[in-house]
């Protein structure tokens, strides 16, 4: 039986994760749920309705497992806790200081109702916290560095796009070539948040909009923008369509540790990522791990769970024995 | 309590684990096995055992986690079955197309003891092999590689080792600059192994030994060299000692795919290693799936598992608060 996935929010993220289902061989979209009216959603998949989100509970018994779309500034600390009453649940929350208490939320509603949770789903948090957690684990005496970019960030465009005033907004971040260079020569060096990224945003605001207080509320957004230098640069929205269009991102996950009786060998373990399209990436992890949650919650399984805490064979469609023929 | 662990043989990677063991903050090294006199191996530890491989049974109550540090040719396809007998145990066991019937001897024995097994721990198989399974599991859609080198495989020069004749031998592992190129500018080129990699084998023959049939028997090898362009190379002991005395590794797990609804958005997934000491660092690897392995040995569970069914949680001596603060 294929895995029946419901997607909560129709977006870039909600496409991704729709492109993702279609060619994933053991599941299958059963309904895409939105906020808007659903008349004008067209979605790319046929013969599968899309829903108001108000109408997702009466869908428990039709689909297995609910990928939460939304935005972490203010949709998912509301809706996943809520879904995972009803549904298997992934989401992609990603503001890092508030995950504990996502999690603990989440995880009251997903022990009530037996249901899996996978919150933080993507490659940052993500891929790149399981590397991370592998450096630390297996290179405990040594640092870890995390390079973003070039690329768009969704959440922090979409954290811009909130701020009154604002029509349209894109965020790249961009790692200082100099750290990135001194971390790969194992240098180790000692680098703040300030000194391994900058931020560029590019806004279209509405006509009349004080771009002042614009730019002064992009720069002092806590978690956001507030322990970067950030660079806030007004466009047209013909100059986004022409230049702005495309969401890639990409960026590194580098340690650097040492090993032997007196820290005499160096070792650099790097996880490094290049992708034409964040959402359609991060939609692709999320619907591997909405059949991790599915098939964890088919052994019985309840409760929130983080990648930290998923066997990574639980991704893949393939049997144990074939993941040890073929990839082991 | 800490976790008492267990050296099983004590070479270059018995040697690693001890360092390892020793920077873990919650393991202490019990004991180390040999087959050789005990007397005449020096251990870096103070005051811990060197005890005949044989006495290992009677140590039961006194190791929770057997590490065990033979070779896969002809070692641990005996060693690890026996031993799970009377600890968790973790072997490095790499010789692939042998590893599904190794995986089936090791949970048979694990399953009767009540005990937990990982085997074929370390970074390929291991890191390597969690890499492939994400990268396939994320994008479906795609074709992955695997680069090994420049560096000197243990496995590879401990099979030329055993050949008759032999005193010494390095193996280089060196990846076809071309092929990596190619790969990494996303070209999804189709490779042969032989298109991938070529291999180089120093060797220190005995006097008056067959120089030609030693070559012979190294290129023909099965798994390890007969399907590679392979040069060896005969040297003195003393050019040994002073050209080929590091065991520097490394390599590349790439997976190049596609998302969308035409593919046309791309991506490309790397993890990198960069490696001083391949038995120190494969050494730290195994004492990580240790600590993983008594974890879910209290735990209740039984049977071998493989890097693809650990969660990584397991990894770390963190608990899961301290991991979503501070990695996820």
């Amino acid at each position: 039986m294929s895995i029946r996935t419901g997607i909560y929010g129709y977006g870039n993220l909600g496409r991704g994760v729709e492109a993702a289902v279609h060619g994933a061989p053991d599941m299958e979209l059963a309904a895409v749920f939105t906020r808007r009216d659903p008349g004008s959603v067209r979605i790319r998949t046929e013969n599968v309705p899309v829903l108001p989100a108000s109408q997702a509970p009466e869908m428990a018994g039709e689909i297995d497992v609910m990928i939460l779309c939304g935005g972490s500034a203010t949709d998912l600390p509301r809706q996943t806790p809520e879904m995972a009453k009803y549904f298997h649940v992934i989401d992609s929350f990603d503001t890092h200081a508030c995950i504990p208490e996502h999690f603990a939320a989440v995880d009251r509603a997903a022990r009530a109702s037996g249901h899996v949770a996978v919150i933080s789903v993507g490659w940052d948090p993500g891929l790149f916290s399981l590397n991370r957690l592998i450096g630390a684990s297996v290179l405990p005496d040594g640092r870890d560095y995390t390079f973003w970019g070039k690329g768009v960030s969704q959440g922090h465009s979409d954290a811009v796009r909130r701020i009154e005033g604002v029509l349209d907004a894109r965020q790249y971040t961009i790692p200082v070539p100099e750290a990135l260079s001194a971390v790969r020569e194992g240098k180790e060096p000692e680098l703040t948040t300030r000194e391994k990224h900058t931020r560029e945003v590019y806004v279209v605001a509405e006509e009349g909009a004080d771009r002042a207080r614009i730019e002064r509320e992009i720069k002092e957004m806590p978690h956001y923008f507030d322990e970067f230098d950030t660079t806030v640069r007004f466009i047209t929205a013909e100059e986004m369509r022409r230049d702005h269009s495309g969401l890639p991102h990409g960026g590194s996950v580098i340690r650097s540790g040492r090993t032997g009786a007196e820290g005499e060998n160096r070792h650099l373990i790097e996880f490094s990522l290049h992708l034409d399209s964040n959402p359609e990436f991060t939609g692709s992890v999320l619907t591997a791990y909405a059949r991790a949650a599915y098939r964890l919650g088919t052994e019985g399984m309840s409760g929130c769970r983080t990648v930290f805490d998923v066997a990574l064979a639980y991704l893949s469609p393939l049997d144990g024995d074939t993941l040890r023929h073929t990839m082991l």
